[in-house]
């Protein structure tokens, strides 16, 4: 069975799925995305996501290409017609197709749409989260507009490759003061040694995560204590566990950061009841 | 007659030009791009525009997808097919088509390469440098390796755009210390009252402007006196005159600042006088 991807208004071979030279996207990195887990042919914290996505629009000032009812149609759909049962659906927004040119198009350019899925071994991805991952520290150097999950991923791609060339598997970045800011493309947390969560709050500098939403719900219907502040680098190195968080990666324990082990240097078993326990938790909106 | 772009090796009707959906150009901006203008058939500034090419491809680890010499031909046919005798040629090359994922594609995943080509009305662009431009000022906010000309300019867009919507055509990055960085798609610069040229120094912060160097050549053969150093905005709403430089804007005398005019509001005779002989001491690359 090949592929299908849905762009614009048609269900193609995804081998054969394009989009004009002149899409915003491809020439000004104008557009936005989401990532939505699948998991049992649902989607998980779709209203999350969709909700993520219309804010992202607005920041931008890009139109939305359907009505939320039609497009949760286009996902089920490309879900359904790629028979993904576990794996993940991609929604990426672009201003739309027009003559080169930095300042908007006129009103008249629809914004252009796209929407993959595909499968992802869930045998694997649990082996991996049960080896936990290494992180690397890096300097932040995004633009302040983080908050918005827009397709400029260029300084991410660069931070998560200079952490696969040191054998790690993502980048935290650290602001000017410090403090950890988020993950290449993961949300960072630490459990102190009184077994407190800690993430940075969302306000400002990092992407209010899905997941990462999802695991503070949790971790107060379990009772844990959950703090929403920064923290450094050091404090993650002296902490009792570390974790990330995506829609990708669920909730997988960081086991060093900058070659130095995190407590005793194996995935931390509050992360890793967080992630058999997240999807008691997770919405679920059934295809 | 029907434009033509060049894509992946095939000449191919503007219309239908396209690239894959998982092109990294796409879905993360991955990728670098060049405009260089076609003046009576020749393209301008041609050598430089590549040596800068070559350099964010190095310091993107992206390999070039053709020698140099292939290259050039790729963008001559493409100004012939188009017949442009005045206008751009724009040139677009990415990491290539890969399954998404931020990390860099496997060695065998081939860069990918645009290259279009159009007309520009000359007698247009006379009279809208003649007229002058005005410019508004905003706090930088990209990341600071704005020197790699990526496509990454989701920043650049909203700031022209924030420039358009105020009655401006340009925005000046203004960094933490108060001094202009340069515009969102060009260099800026002011004449002191001394008649002393002065725009920022290209090592960090900004892009090295191909249009800015060879102006900084042609002012020292025309014995002006240049210096290359940081101005705030107040000192450019002060200067005699300043002016805009980009293979597109070429010189471009500036007449507002933030609603406030330069000099007296007028174009100012020395920009004029650059655009005026800029072709004289542009390098010119024969078709």
């Amino acid at each position: 069975m090949s592929r299908i991807a849905y762009v614009n208004g048609r269900y193609v071979r995804h081998a054969a799925a394009a989009v004009h030279i002149e899409d915003r996207g491809y020439q000004f990195a104008d557009g936005v995305y989401e990532v939505c887990e699948v998991r049992d042919g649902a989607l998980i914290d779709e209203a999350r996501h969709l909700t993520r996505l219309k804010r992202s629009l607005k920041e931008l000032s890009i139109r939305e290409p359907m009505d939320e009812k039609a497009l949760k149609i286009v996902l089920r759909e490309t879900v359904r017609r790629n028979r993904v049962r576990d794996g993940i659906v991609y929604i990426q927004i672009t201003r739309g197709v027009s003559r080169r040119d930095h300042y908007f198009p006129p009103d008249s350019v629809r914004p252009a749409l796209v929407v993959t899925s595909r499968s992802a071994d869930r045998a694997k991805a649990e082996a991996g989260a049960a080896a936990g991952v290494k992180v690397i520290s890096t300097p932040e150097n995004r633009w302040p507009r983080v908050d918005i999950k827009s397709v400029a991923l260029l300084p991410n791609v660069l931070a998560k490759q200079m952490a696969k060339d040191a054998g790690a598997k993502e980048a935290w970045y650290v602001d000017a003061s410090g403090h950890v800011t988020e993950g290449g493309s993961t949300n960072a947390w630490i459990v102190t040694k009184d077994g407190v969560l800690v993430t940075r709050p969302a306000e400002s500098g990092i992407l209010r995560g899905v997941t990462r939403a999802t695991v503070i719900d949790m971790a107060e219907k379990l009772q844990m204590r959950v703090q929403e502040r920064a923290f450094t680098i050091a404090e993650a190195k002296a902490a009792k566990e570390a974790f990330i968080t995506a829609a990708t990666a669920l909730v997988t324990p960081v086991i060093a950061i900058d070659g130095e082990p995190v407590g005793d240097g194996a995935p931390g078993p509050v992360a890793l009841a967080l992630r058999r326990r997240f999807h008691e938790f997770a919405e679920r909106a059934d295809g």
